[in-house]
Parts: structure tokens; sequence; C-alpha cells
């Protein structure tokens, strides 16, 4: 299978740590390795290195190459500027279709999201590789939700299907509480997590049933895949292809799709408070990072990145500084971090994004 | 009169903006001014420039000379090393003796408190001065207490004294709530606050007779004041000197002492707290100096220096962020900044000391 990481990701969620040139995926927020480097491995001993590609905009690829400079410089897919996810899986579907033809099975993931059971994840892996080629199905990994998440889109499967493989139902975006609590009571529901496994054929198919546009404007320059001018032509017609998720612009609209109701851990690490959750916490419950003392506090997140940092006496904080920049905030608020990422952007403070 | 600036300081309550080579009194808390200078312009008026002398460890002298360079150089008495307020005080009071003899009036002042009412300050002076002047009497200022502080000496007066001016009835440090609310409620107790005036001869008889050891260090250096042994002579007898303040090393003890009851407002900074009290706030509540963002949050002080901080969210809480260090913690235990110095000693983390 063809392992395609999806790394584009605009650096708002873990500001100040992450940044327009430095996202998530780039960060070390847990162990000491970056989580593309933990994504990329987690592939590796699925598909080996030369099975494994990376779709990256252009101001993140020296970054990404210098990341994981095992993975191919041919395996790494530029946009010209980040498109959303429908783009990026089609730009990496037409290459992999002029290197292998249509019938290889491809893989899309995200890059900077948190699974620590791989032998669960290989297993679910091998069961989606296994349907996808069977036939013209989509295929997801649909993820056991933990609790009623308002943030997440959800797959509603039949239960029809044989083993862990189910015909999906439909597709909902972000429900409301209410609507999400009846998801994770009724237990036909699973978290749709970004990660996609299908025939190159089966998705360029549905590209163009759904996104004709972009199929045309990517198809026409299909003939220049690997020749030096294919930067340029692609350049040229990325800024017209449909700036939209792989969800809202295929999935939504997709007839036979499967989803693989999988069995392992996960995390997408959407904020602060969600990699507070999955760190080790000392016995009055705070995780610290860097040079920091924390006296009398409790349930609390404290990053330091090249200076000193004391709290005291506080509950349910998050402190993050770092050499430039520094944020205080609640850690049930810890979403808001990008309402001071946007405050930034609409005072042109570019040094700080 | 004589006016004696003591500016010691171990630059610890303020901490991270402050520091042991930049105490409180070198730091513009508020209107861009530094406290020296605006303690040393308070006391201008009363008694020009060349009346206005400093007491300051050595390592603090070139900073103090160069935030008020206009005081002569040889108004600044330098201390070989910090020893509290007695030895300052006695150092300064041999000096003027040798200089003016030792009928003249000396007043004494901490350099980093904060007075507004100067006109108010000034009447209060003349009545000191003129009490000083007029016999062998200790005379203190003494604050009318706002609330009942724990935190501060007391100084009971008898009201036989005529108009502002009482005598003493006794000192009593720090008193527990109970007693500070009686002493509050009473109203025959004023808070020290370190300022008090008195003949030189008066002070040194005093000294002679409750700290005799110091007296009789100093008067044997005394006639090598202002020749140039005298640095290296005081050097030797400093070290045996009784390192302790002038209230606990001879006011206590000592008998005629008297106390100006005082109209002026008075606030000693002891804290993040008591800076944020005296600050203006905007319509939440808040105190922000430096390049912040501050978003629903109230009651709050952030000082942001050299750098960005965004604060999100919190209530009553002091975030000061400096090029080296941050603090966060709550306002109601902005006392505890403290804690964190002394937990830095403890590591010899002298670099943020």
């Amino acid at each position: 299978m063809h392992c395609v990481i999806i790394a584009g990701g605009s650096g708002t969620r873990f500001w100040p740590k992450s940044r327009r040139n430095r996202p998530k995926q780039l960060l070390e927020l847990l162990n000491g390795k970056s989580l593309i480097s933990q994504t990329t491995a987690r592939l590796e001993k699925y598909s080996r290195a030369e099975g494994v590609y990376i779709v990256a905009p252009e101001h993140l690829a020296q970054s990404l190459n210098r990341e994981v400079p095992h993975i191919p410089t041919e395996n790494l897919f530029v946009e010209p500027t980040p498109r959303n996810t429908a783009p990026a899986i089609a730009l990496a579907a037409f290459i992999l279709r002029k290197r292998f033809g249509g019938d290889v099975v491809m893989g899309v993931f995200p890059a900077d999201h948190l699974i620590r059971k791989e032998k669960l994840f290989h297993r679910s892996l091998v069961l989606a590789e296994k349907k996808a080629a069977a036939g013209p199905h989509l295929v997801t990994l649909g993820i056991q939700p933990g609790y009623p998440a308002t943030g997440y889109g959800y797959v509603e499967f039949s239960r029809e299907g044989s083993g862990d493989v189910h015909p999906v139902v439909r597709f909902t975006e972000k429900p409301n509480l209410e609507t999400a609590k009846q998801f994770l009571e009724g237990g036909s529901h699973l978290w749709n997590a970004g990660m996609f496994i299908w025939r190159v054929d089966t998705f360029l198919d549905n590209l163009a049933a759904h996104l004709p546009a972009t199929a045309e404007n990517l198809a026409a320059i299909e003939h220049l895949i690997d020749t030096p001018k294919f930067a340029e032509a692609l350049a040229e017609v990325w800024p017209v292809v449909d700036s939209i998720s792989v969800d809202y612009g295929i999935l939504e609209h997709a007839d036979d799709i499967f989803t693989v109701e999988t069995r392992f851990d996960w995390n997408d690490l959407g904020s602060w408070r969600t990699l507070y959750e999955v760190l080790p916490k000392d016995s009055d419950g705070n995780v610290v990072q860097g040079d920091v003392t924390i006296l009398d506090s409790h349930n609390s997140l404290v990053v330091s990145e090249g200076r000193y940092t004391a709290v005291i006496g506080v509950e349910d904080l998050i402190v993050v500084t770092m050499d430039d920049a520094t944020i205080v905030l609640p850690r049930s608020q810890s979403e808001r971090v990008q309402d001071i990422v946007h405050w930034l952007k609409s005072r042109q403070r570019d040094e700080l994004l």
C-alpha cells in the first residue's frame, strides 16, 4: 500500500509553540519526537520508507525533508499553497497513478495525530487495504468515540458487514451535544479521523464525479508529472482547484463507502488541553516541560522554552512561554489560543505567526 | 534638614522585574520614573539636592549615581555590603556629624515608597523637624492605617501631645489580624513606615546606648571620614557592626520618642498586588504594561517586557514576563514571589536573581 501523509496544517492550535513555518506536525510535543516522524515511522513499518509519501505546502517542504530525511525526495509532493485535503489527496492520486497505475491502493493519513497501539493500527490497515483492493470502495478508518465530542465528524455505519468492516450509512459533520450523546449511546457511529484507504482509480473516479473542475485541471497536466515542467504547471492550475476538504467535497456525496471499526487509541492533539490529557502527570496533576518551578498548583500545563517560568497557586491553567511570546489561559478554554492567532493576524503581527 | 535616603533593598518583591542589581528603587514601576528619582525629587523640594544623601550598598552605587546624577557624589554613602538599616543610618550620622556637627537635624527615608501628596508630606516634615530640633527626641512619621495590616510595624501614641505630634507609647511589630483590627478601631496606632527625623547627636547617643559595638566601631574610624582611607577602614569594621534594623535595634529600646500623625497618602509598593492597587485600571479592572493582549479577563495585572504576552479568560491573576523569566500567580498571593526567589537562591540560580 502507498501511504500518503497529508502534512498541511496552519500551526495555530499550539501557538506560541506552533507557528506558520513550524506547525504541529513538526513539533516535539511528546517524547522528544516530532509528530511527522512518529507518523512516518508508524507507516514505514507497514509500507517501508519507499511506500510513504508526504504532501505538503511549499513553505514546509524543506523543514519536512529535514525532519524525515530518509523519505525519498521524490516521495515529497509539494503543493504550491495549502488548499485543504481534497486537492492534496488528488495531487497524490494523480502522481501515484502515473507512477504505478490506477489499481494500486493508497492510504491517506494526517501527519499530526497520536496513535500508540501500532499493532492494532496495522491490523486495521490490513482490513482496510483488503476491502479497498476488492472493489471500487472508499474505505475510512473509524475511531471508537470516547466521549460525545462536538468537534469531530462522525461516520454512521450499518452492522450488515462482516467483522469490523461496515458499510457507511452517512457522514455527519460536528453534531450538537445532544446528538453527539445519542451517537455515543447508539453504538453505530464512529469518529471520522481523516484516514482513508482506496484504490487510486476509485478515488479519481469519485473526484471526477464530485469535484470535476479539480479533476480536469489536474488531468490536464498529468503528462508532466515527474518532468521538470510539472512544478510550474501545477502552480498555474493550483489556484483554480477547489479548496475543500475530502469529507465535504467527496465523501458526503459518494456511495459505496465502508468504514473499518478500529480498536487502536487515537488523539488528534487538537489543543493544549488534549496534549495535557495524553501526557503523564505528577502527583498534583501537573505537566511541566522545560525550566519550570511549580508550587501549590494543580492540573496545569506549563511549557517553558528558552527561559525560566515560575507558577504558584494556580488551578487548571495553561502557561506556555517561548522566546518571543507567552500565553496564559484556562485549560478548559485552550482552544481560544486561536483567538490570539486571529488577533495577531488582524494586526499584521507576522513576526509572531 | 539633611535628608538621608536608605537605598538598600534586595530586589525580591518584584521579581522577575526586580533583581539583586536592579532592586525596586531602580524600577520604573509607575509613570516612567524610578522610585529613587521620585523619592529624591520629593526630598529635594524640601532640602535641595545638596541636602539629599543616599546610603547604598556598593553593588548599587553606580546604578544609583546614574539614576540621580544631580545628587553630588559626596552625598552618596557607600556601604561595603547591605547590613540592614541601623548600620546604614549610623554611617550617615557619623558622616553628617563630621561635616556639619552633631546638632544638625537628619531625616531618614526609604528609597522605594510611593507618596503622592507632596504638600502634606512636606507639612509633616516641618512638624517633625521642629520637634527634632527642639530636644533629644527621636521622631517618626506615623502613617494613618488604611486597613488592619499584619505586615507592618505599628506605633502606639498618646493623645497628650499638641496637634499632630504625639509621644510614642510603644512600638509593636507585625501584629496578628485580631490585634491589627483593634489597633485600627482604637485610633491610637499608626503604621511605622521607616521615616525618622532626629538630631544627629540624638541618634548617635541612642546608638551608643543600644548598639554600642556598632557605635564604637564607627567612632574608631570617624577621623578618616572624607579621606581616601575611609572606604578601606569602613570595609574592615563593617562585618562586625550589628546587622539589625533601626526599629529593633534602637527604637524599641529608646525613650523620648515622638510620632507625627501624618495626613499624606503612602504605599510601600511591597508586592505586585500593591502595585496593581495603585495603578489605573481599564473597565475590566485589568492593568497591562508592555506588548499585551488580554481577552475576557478581569482584575489582573499583566506586565510584558521585551516580548509579547497573551492572556485569555483569567481572573485576579498576575503575569509578569521578562527576557529570561516569567511568573504566574494569583493576585491574592503575590507576596509568594519571594518563595520563588528563595527557591532560586537554594538552587544557586544566580543568573535569575
